[in-house]
């Protein structure tokens, strides 16, 4: 049987366990120190605290002090921290990682090196392994439309896979396929770990739209279906600048992916926010307040240096930069600046 | 100044009159002899009966009896009767349209010419001329993701305009475009007239996903994004097969349009419908009694038989296929039948 080690036991880190022991996988779940609240309601087999699904009784869960145990023997390590929290547990996982045949992620986001310059997270893990004078096995970058508590409950879901070796991902497809988690593979690796952040960053702009419709009375379903349309473009374009191959944003990493996150979530709702006439930096207060983290902000951040790094200009990402000066406060009408960045150049 | 003159005065062709104004055109609308309430309202300052816009005062109108006399002079002539009446309003304006500089098309749906072959729009255009010894102007497809409400009350509205010459496609978008009423422009007619039908097709499945949420109390948005992506794939498989490029559909001809339809609209409250439970032949006769058209199930069948004839199989558009045995009925669970066609294969 295959082993598999999830390191966080968080909302995607517990939700996938499910899919893998239906499919027949050995599967162990560290939790961090932050994580004993949630081991302990899997433990419990209580509802998971932040999906509500209920975590197989066949997972092995382990506290955070038994990294390495947990680790021991895995045949693949699943990162699934949160992206801030990526680095640190590469370093602490990394002898059960070089061990294994493989390393997939789920944590998804942008790290900054010790000179600011933007990575996306495989190359993180490399840089790390590689200053240890380690080496990591094939990395498999997992994505795609899920939604954790979905995941976890068994509901129909396609995800995505993407190696750079094509066979590698094709191999774990096979392996972790059940009747409704079920795999497509690519071997653009960075065109679906771009998309991932992106789409958090975009989903905001789609709030705007349902937020303007709330503030107005009146639908703004034209502008939305533009914001989406080029949403996809943009993350189409970023990958490309990154050496993705430019349809990987027309499928489950790009389209599906910003679909599932535009339909609820955080992001939105900040958007909707946004939209409504409320300050930038006042609703995110209110949200953190209600612990709510709105991803697509750091992420938009990251982006903006990502942006600067690869020499892209506005005319190649208009709606990036008009989210950027939205959140940056100090935008007027956010209609106007979504729908010039959005609408076809006259 | 140049003479427009629209044929149908339903939503589309008199809500595409108010950025015609705006942008400096001479408007003429003509009503059918089914749409002499809706030139009373228009006439008389009202709200457009279908979509509750005001139409510009500088319009002017015509009754079903002065055809001649709308056409007179104009240098473009837009189609924008329902699909049904494409054929015979072709027939009835072809002198008009000969003479006309370009006819653009907001009509959208498939036509089966009289031995029952399914031709795009254009194709029916061009037959109709030819079989009366006239020649068309330059054709140009408009579509994109364009509620009619939304653009005639002037907000922020996406269009794309698809001519063989793209040049004329270009000189339009020029001349048309306003603040809120920008145009994309494409060379690829095909690709733009495909996915206006489909797009309602697929909207149904879109539906499914909702119809299940509220029957269930569960969200199915793994599955709705998973559908999404998929019915957005076809919708360039089957423009593949009629010659369009593959990229029109991942922009506003097919992303944009599909996301706008999905938001609201009888398609998607018809797959809501299924999704719930009610059989597909219960839930379009209670939707016909309330005078809700479902355009996606006609055009359902007229692209069953396309797809018969352009030789797809079902391993190419499998959501597609799927929707059509849920339509024909006897399919007991709608679930699984969407989750096994758009989920990808093992």
């Amino acid at each position: 049987m295959t082993k598999v080690t999830v390191l966080g036991a968080g909302a995607m880190g517990s939700a996938i366990c499910n899919p893998l022991v239906k499919a027949g996988w050995d599967v162990h779940l560290w939790g961090t120190w932050l994580d004993d609240h949630l081991i302990d309601a899997i433990d419990a087999g209580e509802p998971h605290p932040r999906t509500g699904a209920i975590i197989s009784p066949q997972v092995t869960t382990y506290r955070s002090a038994d990294l390495e145990k947990a680790l021991e023997g895995a045949h693949v390590v699943i990162l699934a921290v949160a992206s801030v929290g990526v680095p640190k547990i590469t370093e602490m996982a990394l002898n059960g990682m070089s061990a294994a045949e493989s390393v997939w992620l789920t944590s998804k986001g942008f790290n900054p090196d010790s000179e600011g310059t933007i990575e996306l997270l495989p190359t993180t893990l490399r840089r790390i392994a590689s200053n240890a004078g380690k080496s990591l096995p094939h990395i498999v970058a997992v994505a795609g439309p899920v939604k954790a508590n979905e995941c976890a409950n068994g509901e129909p879901t396609a995800t995505i896979f993407g190696c750079r070796d094509l066979s590698v991902a094709q191999k774990y497809a096979q392996q972790a396929s059940t009747e409704h988690y079920r795999i497509e593979v690519t071997d653009d690796e960075a065109g679906v770990e771009i998309c991932a952040p992106m789409k958090n960053v975009y989903a905001i702009s789609l709030g705007i739209a349902d937020g303007l419709e709330e503030a107005s009375g009146n639908p703004h379903h034209n502008l939305k279906a533009a914001t989406f349309t080029q949403a996809v473009k943009e993350m189409s374009v970023l990958g490309q600048a990154m050496g993705a191959k430019p349809e990987t944003a027309f499928g489950l990493a790009g389209v599906g992916d910003l679909e599932v996150t535009g339909l609820s979530g955080r992001n939105k709702v900040y958007g909707l926010r946004l939209g409504r006439g409320e300050a930038p930096d006042d609703a995110l207060a209110e949200m953190e307040r209600m612990e709510q983290t709105v991803e697509g902000v750091p992420a938009a951040r990251y982006a903006k240096e990502l942006v600067k790094q690869l020499e892209i200009t506005e005319e190649q990402v208009p709606l990036f930069f008009a989210i950027d000066r939205i959140l940056a406060g100090g935008i007027e009408d956010v209609k106007e600046e979504i729908a010039q960045a959005v609408l076809p150049r006259p």
